[in-house]
């Protein structure tokens, strides 16, 4: 089980599918659920990918291994998430299938991942996931294109096992997700 | 310098922004253009992305020293792809700053990209990339989501230097441009 936990800044709720990346970067969500779930012509069937959405206390679960109707471009899986952001409560509303949401604090969501395996998170000063020992029930968070405030860094370090980096630049969240499962894919985790 | 081509089966010229996987995946090589180009709020400035279409003969080539107007979505990117389609000519024209089309072969793709380092043809079987040397002019071919052709592939590996993979699973391939990125940046190439 490989779990990730990406945190949107910018994203208000409403999402426009001609423009994603003026909808509050919801295009780095969506790029960052491509990279957490696809493989060729397949996808991952042991992944549980989180995103939190800070402006309106919204959480998204996508369980892969009981995703459908998902696929790799960023418009389709945007309006999965219009669809979820919609349909949100207090209470966990299952939108499609694979898909669910739910009103929640920052501190629930990073609890709720916490249950779900060893945290490591990713920051570019953390040390070379490499050279570090990786669970087979790893829990991976990062942010979007903005920084994690002070607060949230407070409260992820609180909860986090290790700090950890995949290389030497500053690289895309996605593109740290696809480095993550490559790394864990080359150890048979 | 760093190469990247990669090869659109399906694309026929045409390119739908509502509709990017049903416009022959464009969606594919946008997400690759992604993957070539973009750092956490910057870009690579030493990379050269191209891409061929071979049912209309269309290369693309994008100079990210020289490229403005290049955003990490992929519905903007294919509008970029699809004002080069449009100028396509015989003569290379730029059609956007960075962006250049031109009618080709894919022997004279090919070629060209032969011209810019020693070829790296990314194949599942191909032997693991981080055993290897690698240049600090490398250019790497991949395939979209079809394989090559076997008339395809005779010509790429009558070019090529060698046949890397870059990890054990069977992934997309803009996974497998970003994963080439950091084994390249760790080795500071």
């Amino acid at each position: 089980m490989r779990s990730f936990l990406v945190v949107g800044h910018k994203f208000r709720g409403d999402i426009n599918l001609n423009d994603l990346p003026g909808s509050g970067r919801i295009d780095v969500i969506a790029r960052c659920i491509n990279a957490s779930i696809f493989l060729s012509h397949d996808i991952r069937r042991d992944v549980i990918f989180l995103a939190y959405f800070p402006q309106i206390s919204a959480r998204i679960k996508i369980d892969s291994s009981r995703v459908k109707y998902l696929n790799p471009d960023e418009r389709s899986t945007a309006a999965l998430i219009r669809n979820a952001i919609i349909k949100m409560d207090d209470e966990e509303i299952c939108s499609s299938p694979g898909f669910y949401v739910k009103r929640e604090s920052f501190r629930e969501v990073i609890e709720e991942i916490k249950s779900l395996g060893r945290i490591y998170y990713l920051h570019e000063k953390g040390e070379d996931m490499r050279g570090i020992a990786l669970s087979d029930k790893s829990a991976f968070i990062l942010s979007d294109s903005v920084n994690f405030s002070p607060e949230e860094e407070k409260m992820i370090l609180e909860f986090a096992d290790a700090r950890i980096s995949v290389g030497p630049r500053s690289i895309l969240a996605s593109h740290t997700i696809t480095i993550v499962h490559n790394e864990l894919d080359r150890r048979g985790l």
